[in-house]
């Protein structure tokens, strides 16, 4: 018998045993070695997200692991295969799949949301889900490749260039790895972010970074770029002032990457995407191109994974890593480890 | 002596006599023959703009005319030759224009608003900022050239493509004028407007229109799209209504192009632009690719400028015109002519 970090009820996890099932065609069977808490992990915790998430919820979504099954029909993957699973079912049908737009699929299933997710010591998914990891690339640091695909997705949504100067509001995992990756692709940076101990980790990064309680942003911005402003900024905090924030820093024609989720209405200065002209895009996901993109770049080591883990805690400490982490703190990733008591049959 | 239109203080009008000044080094002296009264033109009446216009000043920069006198070290251009005007002047130093955005220039001046304008029987111009018009194109309808040129850049900006869906909210003489631009470029337009007179007249020019008083213009637009969503959205009503539907029928992947003014700061659904990828893009004035391209389009007719005047006054009469814009109504294009009394002089 295998266990299971699930979700119950509002602010409510626990731990329970899960049925293995066999792989059906098309499908493998993993075992989950090491499976990041992300931020949505955190909302589904609060109860944010009753209305689409059904419980009992197996959590999880940014993981590594190794292939234990194979199902009947799926072809290059084996037992023992070190992988990270892009965790995205789509209809292939609606208009945005038809327009090549899979990862935004109008009836998406985000695997670890809406279907069971990573966060148990056996895990069933679709082959076509599967993202190869060099052997040499350590598992704990893998399962930092899901949220850098998402940094690499949003650096391309952005279209930031070598030589541009990029401002990231926000300086969480997401943040961070939204710098680091920008930083890979030749822009200078700075990380704005209120959290003493999240400015450091960055600055120990190599990351310039400000602090918008004690320094006027857009000032800094202007002296920073002579007065032309930001080519690019990143709005990766959620709060109503990250917003204006990222508007405010921005030159003429230069882009807002749109990353943190704001359920509510926001207002913004229309009037200066107007005069500057200005872009805003959103960003959500990735597609297999940033998940290969985001391999690579923690492979080399360019995405630093090691020092962004805060610790690792064993499955059946997964309950009580969420909740303090709720009560915020000095943490950047935490991550679940699943291979105790299976580590031998798994590996 | 010759007279111009100034606006001397909220609310109030006066044709005063202006003096003549002979066309200094790279200047020409014009005869402006029409202008059409703008909404800017309207913000500066009601007052809203008295920080930046210096009373008493001279409104006006869509407008249509001929050359009467060329100063020192201006080359190409001759008594008699029908021009309109890009009335923008910029620094060529700010880090806008060095990146190549000249129009939106950190210091421009726009004639019309930062300096004098064309609502006078002589306008005296940089030699740089004239635009020739073919002698075939009757100068009435050459005054449409410069809000031509605006909806040219403003189609440029969301970079409308052939057999896009496209949804026009605000179908006022930019609206209209997006609409038939779009339609040139091949997509399939509609037009949300609330104004019967405008819905009609829009009609008549064979564009689809959708009254969103009595319409639910996202259920409209999910049947006409095959529940796909616009691909473009221009948002040229003003109103916080406005932006609202712009977004809401957009489809993934798609384009919200801003057009309108919006003073203060509105609530947008930023969710929405998150969750299906969404694009913004401002789009202010012009530059000469613009207008050349809106020269094209009113020359060939692909512009019915004719049938978007609604009248023509004379120059004397244009205060109580404002009067009359003002208290809304059925009205698109109205145009003052500055000719009364001097045609024979300057044409």
């Amino acid at each position: 018998m295998t266990l299971a970090v699930r979700y119950t009820s509002a602010r409510t996890l626990d731990t329970a045993p899960a049925a293995a099932s066999e792989p059906g065609p098309g499908e493998v069977e993993l075992a989950p070695a090491y499976v990041g808490i992300c931020g949505t992990d955190l909302h589904i915790f609060h109860g944010d997200m009753d209305t689409r998430v059904a419980a009992p919820a197996v959590l999880g979504h940014e993981m590594a692991g190794r292939i234990v099954r194979v199902g009947p029909g799926v072809e290059g993957w084996r037992p023992g295969d070190a992988v990270t699973v892009m965790p995205l079912r789509w209809d292939d049908t609606c208009p945005a799949c038809r327009a090549g737009h899979q990862h935004i699929c109008q009836h998406l299933d985000f695997i670890g949301i809406d279907s069971p997710g990573a966060m148990q010591q056996r895990w069933t998914v679709p082959a076509s889900t599967l993202i190869r990891l060099p052997g040499t690339l350590p598992l704990d640091q893998a399962a930092l490749v899901e949220p850098t695909a998402v940094a690499v997705h949003d650096v391309g949504r952005a279209a930031v260039k070598d030589g541009e100067k990029v401002v990231v509001v926000g300086g969480g995992p997401v943040g961070i790895l939204i710098a680091l990756v920008a930083r890979a692709a030749g822009a200078e940076v700075r990380v704005v972010e209120l959290n003493a101990h999240r400015r450091l980790l960055a600055e120990e990064l190599g990351l310039s970074t400000w602090d918008p309680a004690t320094a006027d942003i857009t000032a800094l911005v202007q002296r920073w770029t002579g007065e032309a402003g930001a080519d690019v900024a990143f709005e990766v905090s959620g709060a109503a002032g990250g917003v204006d924030t990222a508007v405010d820093v921005l030159g003429v024609r230069s882009r807002l990457c749109l990353v943190a989720i704001h359920p509510r209405p926001r207002e913004i200065n229309l009037h200066r995407f107007f005069w500057r002209e200005l872009s805003l895009v959103g960003a959500r996901l990735y597609d297999r191109g940033d998940f290969e993109r985001a391999v690579t770049l923690v492979a080399d080591g360019t995405i630093p994974a090691q020092r962004l883990i805060t610790k690792i805690v064993p499955l059946t400490e997964a309950p009580a890593a969420f909740e303090a982490l709720e009560s915020g703190g000095d943490v950047m990733k935490i991550l679940v480890d699943c291979t105790d008591g299976t580590r031998g049959a798994a590996v």
